[in-house]
């Protein structure tokens, strides 16, 4: 690694919309920024507020010690990195991958990583891209605790909160992948109700304060639930899984009555049915977790 | 109709949790309150609180010209309300069904009532039991907007919101099988996010934090989608369905490589996908709303 070319505080590969939010909050930091993108042009506006552009990915990785990876996946990201080029200039710097992808991809990105002498954290971001530099951001992380305590300040130059929530690389994946299974299942349901409700003649914008209503009982639930689970406890008082599996039936009867697709509801209700079918039929929703776990 | 057995302001039938909470209110609001349930001794607590009991769901039909039916589903409120004796004591009062099922019952159940000139009222309680008595429930009615005006009063006791949907029947019940869809799903995949992070070694209560983090951000969302959806924009702007769909496999990936069922994120997966197919892919993920209503 040669000094000499380290022009910038941190490199930004990958300039879709999430990648140009975060160089735009470097440079909003005042920190100097280079960034490359595969497809060109995407850098324009980026580099009219002062970044740096590179002719190429290894140039890029060469500029900084530190390199913020954010594209579609870890198959783009591999696309990228896994060329000899910007392999060799990445030798010495760090790496931090915050894309998304699984468990597993991180793990493999990081063996890669010290297979080639690149310090390698690995994260996530947890919120959508207009929060990027505010305190709104949420970021997690995982690897190393001294090379994330290294590159920390550069880091939180993107705003925000910034969790590092261990060393096994595949942690901060593992959190984004649990979080994104709630949020898109979330709003699947909600998609799927708002059909359900247009069928039945009422808008979305009718069925929208009562939405807004059960989407702010499910964050203390979510709370209130996960003690019961880590204790093995899943107590049905008052809404036994019996309960929930009936409704479920409701609402798949519904759908199909208006001839709207209701598998996604019949797979959960199958859930439901499987635990009852095991003698759980008493016990409350979150014994579906510890059903789904079994080997 | 004998005006002189009517010894009770409102007539309570079903002491599961709900219906037992829903009595407990009319008594705590001073209602002279007469209970039944089909399985005796359900409602000796609330007897010792003051409550009347009749020996017979006719004799409780007959002591009140207003009767709250809360029961599992509707198969229960017709071996309930579809006996000569009960139809009979009901003629001339009114029947408020608080029980939970589908449009097409509720329907159903307002053409016999008509048929046998019962005055009949839909609704829907959309908290738990122990919102019930409180500022925190929500019910939800439809039905004759001068029969809810009249009974309304009565209904107030029991706290919380009540909001009157409109005069179609089913209105109380379509909103409660959307309210419910959201609910459910939303439990699911919680459930199933656990099952995928306890897989990776992560607990519950490592996750509940960001899970909560991820609860808190669906309700503006839900309320900003609706009137995309009801204008018919479904716009993709920096989240394209594309995006959804990536990260809907990378969900179903992680969680198979654990052996861990991933139906739901697949089916949830296969909506995304099919809209992609037909050219939907840089739309909104709400475009899944209006491919799922097309007949």
């Amino acid at each position: 690694m040669s000094s000499h070319t380290e022009q910038s505080a941190v490199t930004v590969l990958g300039l879709g919309p999430m990648g140009r939010s975060l160089a735009g909050a470097f440079l909003d930091a005042g920190l100097r920024t280079t960034v490359w993108n595969r497809t060109p042009g995407r850098d324009r506006e980026l580099v009219a507020r002062g970044a740096v552009s590179a002719r190429s990915a290894e140039e890029a990785a060469a500029s900084s010690r530190l390199t913020v990876v954010c594209v579609v996946n870890y198959d783009a990201v591999d696309a990228v990195l896994r060329r000899a080029a910007v392999t060799d200039a990445l030798k010495g710097r760090t790496v931090v991958n915050l894309t998304a992808d699984t468990p597993d991809r991180a793990r493999d990105a990081a063996a890669w990583a010290a297979e080639h002498g690149i310090r390698y954290l690995d994260g996530a971001i947890m919120t959508p891209t207009t929060t990027i530099g505010t305190p709104a951001g949420v970021f997690i992380h995982s690897g190393p605790e001294d090379l994330y305590h290294e590159h920390r300040p550069v880091l939180e130059a993107l705003g925000g909160t910034h969790t590092h929530l261990g060393e096994e690389i595949g942690r901060a994946a593992a959190y984004d992948i649990a979080l994104l299974d709630i949020f898109w299942t979330a709003m699947t349901g909600y998609a799927h109700a708002v059909a359900v409700a247009q069928a039945e003649g009422v808008t979305a914008r009718q069925l929208a304060p009562f939405a807004k209503g059960i989407g702010d009982i499910l964050p203390p639930i979510f709370e209130g639930l996960a003690e019961e689970v880590d204790n093995g406890t899943f107590s049905g008082e008052g809404n036994p899984l019996s309960s929930a599996a009936s409704s479920m039936a409701h609402i798949v009867h519904a759908s199909e009555a208006h001839g709207i697709d209701a598998g996604v509801m019949r797979a959960a209700e199958g859930l439901a049915r499987r635990a009852i079918d095991q003698g759980h039929g008493a016990d409350g929703f979150m014994r579906i977790a510890e059903l789904l776990g079994r080997r």
